[in-house]
């Protein structure tokens, strides 16, 4: 059964794609990223500033929420949007792969994966079923399926049993999502590692069920990036053309230029908070690590043509001393540094595409990355 | 000799005063409360935060300062002030104090303290003379002349003979002001324990040397809060009128206003980033502990009244939720409600002891503290 499409496609050029979702809380313009607010919460940035530097839509994870506040009392305090503050688009992620990644005596069974809370040790059961209600009681514009994922290399019967189940478990949470009110969406999740035949097998899967959206998963888990491109190439174009397709977890700002040129139009990662966190900043010249000496008695910004103001105003030197003080305010500037970058690349590639000269833009930006960092005084 | 005097005293109302400061860097509204910028940023907050707080000037830490980033590079690096991107006034401990706090094996002779840096174990030595000039390369509005304090309960003795040190270091230090820009200003700094006799030999002797502006030092250093204001009666009525009084490291709302009832103008306390990255608000209704289960499900902001954005905004349920997660959020919001609450308090001083109505100001706000938290749904 076909849902209804709330995503218009604007412009193509060659794969690439720009386009807008509708959902409850807002517009989203893809290609779009979406910045990982965990728990509730954007590490090292108000939520005002998430906004300032361009996101339409944030992240929030299903397992972390459901853990602590909890779902019911989410959804009594008015959905994850109003209880945050955050206000715009939410997209969720099923809870499933955290489940595999963080918690204790998990165990898989046909029905449901049952773990222990990283929390409290509590034992809590997650089925299909179960993560869709969670995500309604989130109240979140974009709910995931959950799905099995299996960390790369991997045998190829393991993969093909994961995508398998995650098939079924695909149609039983489009069943679980039937009661949902109108624009709320729902998005399948092609899996199959680095098996292209068995990536077709997901794709078509999925396509024949009907969903709202359709991710990638399953990629950005320890592959080289050659595979995961490779993988994008042969399952995107196996994915309904007017629909939105989300390459989940990645990446690197390359990655996402890639990935586009390859039909992708979302993307989510936690990369441009946790290296913030870590004293890396992303710029148009690659990324920088302000940990590094060099930058001790250096007066320039990281770069002063960037339309983000801290980017242009606060000096190497004294990112620096943060840093390497450890003081908060350094992992706040580089976290909204980094994020606002990430939106520049997204507002450079939806131009780009929308003008036909998405091929130059992607050259041009390569060009900025190779040449690396401001060379020194 | 006296020196140039930048306070004129507006308004009086009993023993409390307001007043303006003017320092290089931009004019002080008194009585104010200086948020601690330690290492030269204020933690957990954006300095354009710190400035819509209301603060008119902030206090950088010299001992850590001198450390890291190092004074003589924060001086090639525009001073303090540009360095932070903060701009505005700024003033600096001498360093003295937390020498005796955080560093080890520290030894203190007629001459200076000699120390063992708590980063990389360098053996450092802070003289008076060293204390002004690396305050001087900071470019501080208000420089501190180094002192000894002592921490209460101690022997006379020992208060006596530190206090009589502080004097001498406070000609020494005023010495090497001589050379500074006009406008820039150094205080000396009042002791004498919790005996009375001693507090009035070092106020008169501080007046006598003739500093820009006094503070009252070795308080709020664990004594009861009645030996505080006890200590303030005997020294603030014992030094120049026309001059701006200081107590250092204080305190608590009720500190501080109990001190301007008995003529204080000038506050700092890392509290309000302390307690906020601890969980603690700062209300009109005294502290509210955000960690206590009784915030889970409401829906209430902190103080739907405040001046404040996040305290009238963000629910209790939403900053219980991220102080039991650990989330920075949560101490970023608290500490600027925090910082913004303690400079509403100042605001409300200010404006009530121009009015005339100090008296009846400090009892609504007193008896507003008293009635506590507001009650449970």
């Amino acid at each position: 059964m076909n849902l209804p499409n709330h995503f218009e496609l604007l412009a193509t050029d060659g794969a690439a794609r720009t386009g807008r979702l509708t959902t409850p809380h807002g517009v989203v313009r893809t290609p779009t990223f979406m910045p990982v607010g965990t728990a509730g919460a954007m590490k090292g940035m108000h939520w005002r500033e998430v906004r300032e530097a361009g996101a339409d839509i944030v992240l929030g994870n299903t397992y972390h929420l459901m853990l602590r506040p909890g779902a019911e009392r989410v959804a009594g305090l008015g959905g994850l949007q109003r209880f945050t503050g955050w206000g715009g688009p939410m997209l969720t992620d099923s809870g499933g792969f955290q489940v595999m990644s963080l918690s204790e005596l998990r165990k898989v069974t046909e029905k449901a994966v049952t773990f222990r809370s990283h929390i409290d040790g509590a034992k809590v059961e997650l089925s299909p079923e179960r993560s869709i209600e969670v995500q309604r009681l989130l109240g979140s514009d974009i709910a995931m399926q959950m799905d099995e994922c299996v960390r790369l290399p991997a045998e190829r019967a393991d993969i093909e049993r994961a995508m398998q189940l995650s098939l079924r478990w695909a149609e039983r949470s489009k069943r679980a999502f039937e009661a949902a009110p109108d624009g709320y969406m729902l998005f399948g999740i092609a899996q199959g590692g680095d098996v292209p035949a068995l990536r077709q097998v997901s794709a078509r899967g999925l396509t024949d069920i009907g969903f709202h959206g359709y991710a990638i998963g399953g990629l950005a888990v320890g592959e080289p990036q050659a595979v995961m491109l490779s993988m994008i190439e042969e399952t995107a174009p196996a994915l309904p053309a007017d629909r939105p397709r989300y390459l989940m977890g990645v990446g690197t700002p390359e990655d996402m230029l890639e990935a586009v040129a390859r039909g992708i139009d979302m993307f989510d990662c936690v990369m441009p908070t946790r290296n913030g966190r870590h004293g890396m900043a992303f710029t148009r010249f690659g990324q920088i690590n302000l940990r590094n000496a060099r930058h001790v008695d250096d007066p320039r910004p990281l770069d002063e043509e960037s339309p983000w103001p801290a980017a242009r105003s606060y000096s190497r030197a004294y990112l620096h001393h943060l840093v390497r003080s450890g003081e908060t305010l350094g992992a706040m500037l580089l976290s909204e540094i980094n994020v606002a970058y990430y939106q520049e690349l997204m507002q450079g590639i939806r131009g780009a595409i929308a003008n036909g000269t998405f091929e130059s833009f992607r050259n041009q930006t390569r060009a900025g990355w190779a040449r690396g960092d401001i060379t020194q005084r």
